[in-house]
């Protein structure tokens, strides 16, 4: 559907070569300074044609606030905002008339609604994503403002081009041999460093939006090489959370790292999710990978290491958050394809059009956004009960051990 | 929270020391039969006892059906279910009233609550997916009834052993060098050939659940191992579905991916997810991931490979789906620990209690039952809409590229 | 919040005078014609500036589709459209700076949102209604093709004066005395014939909406009073839904008329609901009130009586759905009135601007609307329980008075 | 379907004749002291066999709670909690294998299912609200111990039987002359302090539930009719919720007697809900009706009147809620019916069972607890709204006038 979020809610609409696309995002707080311009750094980091490693289509993005602020500020009622298509060329796409795309949504979409768009997939392009990108420009506007919250992605991986090990996410970190308990499992805390401090200023110094310069140059000739073959290459996104206050998380269904993967999974092209250690938490013994408690500088407890990623039983802990998303090759390819028609008769379906070779680089504020949205609607409903809960006379039959101390009850 | 689904809605209670846990299965089709006996094969494959590769306490973990029901068919109206706590055995945690276990939900539930069950970790509980198992069962016995529809999860590593790469699922096949795009790219067709025929009874004759001997035996010896050093290991398990139809999935936020990998990543212990080729996906270029579309057998457009693991656009394509998910390994471990008490005091927590040193063969049945339960409530919801369409009149003014033929339709 | 609806999910935007008002209506089905002309009929009843008895303002409210329909058809996907907001005099509003416009909600948005907007009362605004009369217009066209449903809403009082007893919805027939049970409590058969054949055309054939000549007369002449006296009055609008299927509505808490109401009391300035007898129903003995069964010509069950309004166990049973709705007399008068500033300072609030002194007529249309949309949402969610049912295999173990005919299972 | 609510979370489960009755309350504030006792209270009001005016089952039950709480005090996670079913003769009810009870759920439960229990109705059984009245148990304590709100209902009519005008709710006043807008049109000073001051003690000193002792005895003689008769009689309950913070009710879609007029048009037998001066202020002109604003001695807005029922532009604003529900004459009586069977043939239905002649008594803890359920709700949805807008710096840019004061911010 296309609804996200229970209090803090956004809803979206739109595809390719329709007259706008958008969104209504409801249950903002009131009182938050918002203009156009805080969306627009973000649908501009988002847009097309800002380097040769994208698409030319330079589509200005320009967003238009409909409702829900005044002078400025958001009054809490429905924020209606829109985007419009300005570069609607069907005639490109006529050979979608006899093919569905390989791996594309033209096919699916027709199974599913029994019509499609004359575009083929609909509400697949990657055009739908502008509204979620609005979106979370006003939630983090917000979460910096009220939290400190910070979130920062960047690309950790382009095809088989990885950030090196010393510096990357657990699972990128070579297993060594299966008896070998000890060797090489530990976190990497070069990666830990990357992740507390990264910011998207530092991203935004490399097209490719991967901080390793080395790195960064090697994906960059990696894309071009599959732009050359009219092909196309996918990659990993990393992304950090910072400053997310304990307590987020609604067990036992909407535990954190089930919205927040449920929320990247929805991204166009996603095919993977793993939050903290991910599937390289799933080799290292229990006695290593459980991150011991210890009193940090403020008096609440913090962890030695993270390999949980910040989130402990479903529920944030207060260390960073970091997770990593898979995006596959993009299934739109100029080169020619041995396919068959939506009837069955086998044939080529030729080259047309021009497409992102990789998509990860304009993925990075896609995947802020959507963390954005997910942190947002898990304060809210955090904030209702702890705020529920502060009301109430206080417990004095129980065990001390069972009951937290007042004075850190603050969401 | 504690509910799941749209249409098919499965609500739960329960923690390990109450007196019962259980769940409300809303929304469940009339006519279906089903006794405690179809739930409890399932609960049973669940519960801990059965091997010695998992915790010796022998719970019964017996079904009672409250309502829903009657002489053995579904009313359509709510299935109450519960399963009563025998074990309940306090005393043994008394440890847990200085210390939050590491890695566990100690700490994160008494900062989210302000409260704590004297357990610890309350929700984050095993016992709390009972009911999960049991409305999943419920829902995979009508998946079965009215499109045939299997399920079948196993275990496909543990710590560092896993299935060989000739019959891996794609993300564990090795990559080969990053400039080298041709090599060992290619997705197994021993795998595809697995998961086409794996049955439960097959993966039930090991207690491992791995349905490959050798590699079964090899993690029978790596859990041993873990046992003996009072230590834990995790793994993955892969799980598939058969006979979907197409067009389940709602885009653009409940892509069918990302209903799932939300439903995935709400079991206790996981830390990732990824479909199809998931994080392998993104390093295999477009040309070779695309699946390429062929006439099938039923006249039907099927795909030639299979990367995208039965899911295009975010919607089913009516192939096999496959998904990994990754479980860390346990933080409940015997051997003594040094961190830090709720008030930092730093110490070793110490051994105590007899816990699964690896959870994954028993969290087999709960990721079919997850899976079972997305899938229902997303054929519920594109049923309707399958219906709704099939009134209305034909479209007569759509080019017939737009629309699909009338013959396809049923869901 | 800003959404209606499971799987017919209306979400709207806006108030008074922002850039515009709008909706996004998400789980249409695909293959509908739509066109903004069907949805300009509705939304030219609801405007202002049609008749002597509504306010002059002369605002065209000109619908914009934006997505989610391609050649006039629905996709399927979200239809996002909008409505420009042209008449924005701010400066009419001055007074308010002081005072919270009594029984307006000037002061009960201030207390809720901490801020309001210039103009007041945000989105309790008459144009938030906008959007649903759009999304209403969408859902009768469908249930009017799918199923031939129609939906008629007029004007059964303005302030004292009620259509008389012999064509009254039930709760307008005079009660008699209290010990004489069998006095005046007849449903009225003019009253069942109305409801049964009244249309749109012979409704707008009044200014008043109210489709008895003579009582509507007389309705004229008290809005005329009303508006001369600087003041206002309210009224009520009964709604009656045609062609229902049996079957809708979710026990036990969306009931059929728990969710009609729940939408009619969505409305602005609404303060009652009664389906069928109503409050009516309260005094009228069981042995009178119920609805015997009869078979139809069709051969289903249909009833004698109708006391029901055509919902039972808040399900629907195939009869005509009618109920009726209590509008208070328009806060906004352009008398003077005696009340507090918003510091409290007693004073007087003086006349300003030009406002409906009757809004019944205009509500017809959000009425029709509100139930186009409950109507559409509970057939959605029944046709997917009907078709999952279908699926199943014949029950042969249950004896034949608890399970339905299969042929009378169409929905 | 069978979940209510968006934060607190009640999901009901059970029948007549099943197992047991029970629901699931999620959602609830940790910190809470709760025991059975606290739900049996309430329990045993809505129960059977309270006096000669109900029915002389005397079903005892008690409520088990199964999980959510240890030592008498809410964990946070979900509460569960039954009620065994005792009273199980389905023998009784034989004759519904033919003929379904004319006005009861047995043809609309069959329509819509395709198949029913042998007791008939299934969820339209009384029973049903047990897991309701539990719930609001519960969600009353909270409101009491942290808001100081108090939820009081109260029969106003049996059958024609009504308070007096002198103290009843605005729709019992008689209208007087339609031309005459000034006569009798004043909200009862009884009436207001009736609400202001009404008790529960004070409720139940009358088995009719009906607090003044004339008109009490007068319904206890039309109920003794009525049994006599073999045949039934409706009501009215009137119900207050006192000390509600303003702010609570989320527009558009769910304003706050939205979702309390859902609420109850959810209970059975409900046919009708008006809150404030409902239908009665269709008749008032604006300029008596507005409630005009007057500063409270704590320093808030408050009203001088109360037409508005606590609630503007679908928002609380501090003054007592009243509201009005309507329940029919129970469809279940025991004289012979003149009716047809489930094939169509025309028969007489022969009276049998023992049943409530008057379930409104009975139906006035099932009210409350609805109304706690729904507050409860919203003031956890309003709740987060505030801690999140309290949250953000101070607004500085707009006029004074758009901005509550800091001090007023509180829910």
């Amino acid at each position: 559907m296309s609804t996200y979020g229970k209090l803090f809610r956004v809803t979206t609409y739109g595809e390719s070569h329709c007259a706008s696309v958008g969104a209504i995002i409801d249950g903002c707080p009131p009182g938050l300074e918002i203009t156009a311009a805080d969306i627009q750094v973000q649908l501009s980091r988002r847009r097309p044609g800002q380097s040769n490693l994208t698409t030319p289509r330079d589509e200005k993005d320009l967003v238009h606030l409909q409702s829900g602020t005044e002078r400025g500020v958001t009054l809490g009622t429905p924020i209606g905002l829109l985007v419009k298509n300005e570069d609607q060329r069907p005639h490109d796409y006529s050979e979608t008339d006899l093919y569905p795309r390989p791996s594309h949504a033209d096919y699916t979409y027709l199974e599913k609604y029994g019509i499609k768009a004359s575009s083929g997939g609909g509400r697949s392009s990657a055009r739908e994503t502008i509204g979620r990108v609005a979106a979370g420009a006003i939630a983090e506007k917000y979460l910096k403002l009220a939290y400190g919250i910070e979130i920062v992605a960047f690309v950790s991986s382009v095809g088989k081009i990885h950030l090196p090990s010393s510096v990357a996410p657990p699972s990128l970190v070579a297993s060594g041999d299966e008896d070998d308990d000890e060797a090489q499992d530990a976190l990497s805390e070069e990666f830990r460093h990357l992740i507390k401090t990264i910011t998207r200023e530092e991203v935004d110094k490399f097209s490719t939006r991967c901080p390793h310069p080395e790195t960064s140059e090697r994906m960059t000739q990696r894309i071009i090489r599959a732009k050359d073959a009219q092909d196309s290459i996918g990659g990993t996104v990393t992304c950090v959370i910072r400053n997310v206050p304990s307590g987020l998380g609604e067990p036992v269904f909407d535990k954190f790292e089930a919205t927040l993967g449920h929320a990247m999974l929805s991204i166009p092209a996603t095919k993977a999710f793993e939050i903290g250690s991910g599937f390289k938490g799933t080799e290292v013994p229990g006695s290593k990978h459980n991150d011991a408690f210890v009193r940090r500088a403020d008096g609440k407890l913090g962890t030695t290491t993270n390999w949980s990623g910040g989130v402990q039983g479903g529920i944030t802990n207060g260390e960073d958050i970091y997770f990593r998303i898979g995006f596959k090759s993009p299934a739109t390819i100029s080169q020619g394809q041995q396919t068959a028609q939506y009837d069955g008769t086998p044939g080529e379906l030729a080259a047309r059009g021009r497409h992102d070779p990789c998509v990860v680089p304009r993925a990075v504020p896609i995947v802020e956004a959507m963390a954005a949205i997910v942190v947002m609607d898990q304060l809210l409903i955090q904030n209702s009960r702890k705020t529920a809960a502060s009301l109430l006379p206080p417990i004095t039959t129980l065990p001390p051990s069972m009951v937290q101390p007042k004075s850190s009850k603050a969401v």
